[in-house]
């Protein structure tokens, strides 16, 4: 069983994850490029992953066997297991528990040679069809305090796998960057009975410096403290705490910002690895006017350094300025092959 | 001149370093392999870098040529100046300031071959001394609120140029983690009137499983909640607030854990990139009972991705007791060549 421990100092939990258990000799972990033949992500493999969750399929086809367009499975090693109690307990002045949660994957296309820019915008859609209905079935889990969506792509971004896909993690914990963003939020909200991320949004569209693209429903800009070049933040112009709770009517407009920002770095940056993370309120809605759900982009372009690690204190070497008027400048993102 | 900015949610603050101003094509940044005669680090070509700021050095020998046996210098690509006042400023609802604050580099060995476990313990006490000269230096410039010290080893720790070297940033904030360290340690003391780090490094010592090596001063250790496999905090065994009040007397004992500690992390993870960082009290010591200066060494094994970056929350594949039992085994630590 895979634990969770508190960092005792600064309050940060983290996964102790025995089931990956690693001596020296392990590491580095390599992305494994396989032909199609191997991948555990490609039609006719099905059988080498944990049967599906759910997925989109052809009328009439078998689940765990071809014929769908979008597969969710458990993730075969787990950083966090769904079954169990949480047996929080302390250990002298520590704490731990045991590393309960949901581990998912979203295989978000059954060809291995595409990434999620090169789907069509129906696609995508049903990426993020997918996302929703994952988290909503997830939320009646009373262990669970927050559910989080990311993608890792490229090797330098942590992928393990090269077939296009995303993840799911459900934690009886907030993660604690999550925590200060909803604490930063309310104080803001104590102080002035307005949602800052509206505020900021409001701002940001009327100065348009950092404005990358807009379409009726959401915006993508260049965050005023950026933390790495051409850091991207796409957010929905409404406020809304919770990505699960977005309406139906607005996820092709997500889906259109999502492949034009996500094109639009390709090109900007032949193509990068890049991490997103959807940052959405933790299940229980306390702070439904404060917070606002959003996704963020991070490229993998500069190598995190020691300063950055000690002090969560970045350095930037891009303006967000300039990245934004970068990438406004692109006018027809291009799918990159 | 580069700028601070604060994120308006979670109060972190981020340098946007102009001088380092970055299009896309400058990514990715690769270390620079030079050969000894194009080393700016290395004797005779003292005249590439900024003049020094201090150096240890033969009788008789002139600044800025050869003779010495370490030198510190103004980082040619500062990310922050030394000249200028703060300007502090609001853009609406941000915050920004002027990147007022200084960034300089020492460099531990003239020899171009070396790392620093390579050096000799009297070597590794002169790196130390140079640290604490420098803290002790800037700590009289009233504009500055924390000092820190940290060290990038190969390029997948982000260096830049391969010649051992550690850096120095003094900054006029105080940086978010060693903030939310303050308040940790803050909020155990209310409890506890105990310093939490002293608590921490009591109980460990009694339970062993998480000790590597100690000695009669300093105690090197895998921490309860690592955030990365290998993770290794050393601690001072006594009570105090700020790494550059260390005690002459204790600084052999410091040199020679420290040689010992990265000996046993090369010879176990062959050699592996890593940062290390010193946590030390800010500038103004109002926590000088809670607080406790410990240095965080973080082999860079595996690569953070989208999960960790977006929330804090770290997954770590080898457990602190399997890790420190691993360090522990290393009987004699061989330098690596």
């Amino acid at each position: 069983m895979p634990e969770l421990r508190k960092d005792p100092i600064v309050g940060r939990w983290v996964i102790i994850s025995t089931e990956r258990g690693k001596r020296p000799s392990d590491f580095p972990m390599e992305t494994r490029k396989r032909d199609t033949k191997l991948c555990p992500f490609c039609p006719t493999n099905e059988s080498s992953t944990p049967p599906e969750i759910m997925a989109f399929r052809d009328d009439g086809s078998k689940s765990n066997t071809p014929g769908w367009s979008l597969r969710v499975i458990p993730n075969k090693f787990p950083a966090l297991r769904i079954e169990g109690d949480l047996n929080r307990e302390g250990v002298g002045i520590f704490d731990k528990m045991n590393g309960v949660g949901a581990h998912e994957v979203i295989v978000e296309t059954p060809d291995h040679t595409k990434d999620i820019i090169d789907l069509e915008l129906k696609e995508i859609e049903n990426v993020i069809w997918a996302y929703r209905d994952r988290i909503n079935d997830l939320k009646r889990d009373p262990r669970f305090r927050h559910i989080m969506i990311f993608k890792n792509q490229g090797e330098a971004a942590g992928a393990s796998l090269e077939h296009s896909h995303s993840q799911l993690i459900a934690t009886p914990i907030v993660p604690i960057r999550i925590l200060s963003e909803m604490e930063g939020a309310q104080k803001y909200y104590e102080f002035k009975e307005r949602c800052i991320f509206c505020d900021i949004i409001r701002q940001e569209l009327n100065d348009g410096t950092r404005i990358i693209v807009e379409n009726d429903k959401f915006v993508a800009l260049s965050p005023f403290a950026a933390r790495f070049p051409f850091e991207t933040w796409v957010m929905p112009k409404k406020h809304n705490p919770a990505f699960e709770n977005m309406k139906p009517e607005n996820i092709p407009f997500f889906a259109e910002i999502l492949k034009d920002i996500l094109g639009r770095l390709a090109v900007a940056l032949n193509n990068p690895a890049y991490n997103y993370v959807i940052h959405s309120s933790p299940v229980e809605i306390n702070h439904k006017d404060e917070y606002h759900w959003h996704l963020e982009i991070m490229p993998k372009l500069t190598k995190v350094a020691g300063f950055e690690w000690g002090t969560g204190f970045y350095i930037n070497p891009t303006t967000p300025e300039d990245a934004a008027l970068y990438l406004r400048e692109i006018k027809k993102p291009q799918p990159v092959v």
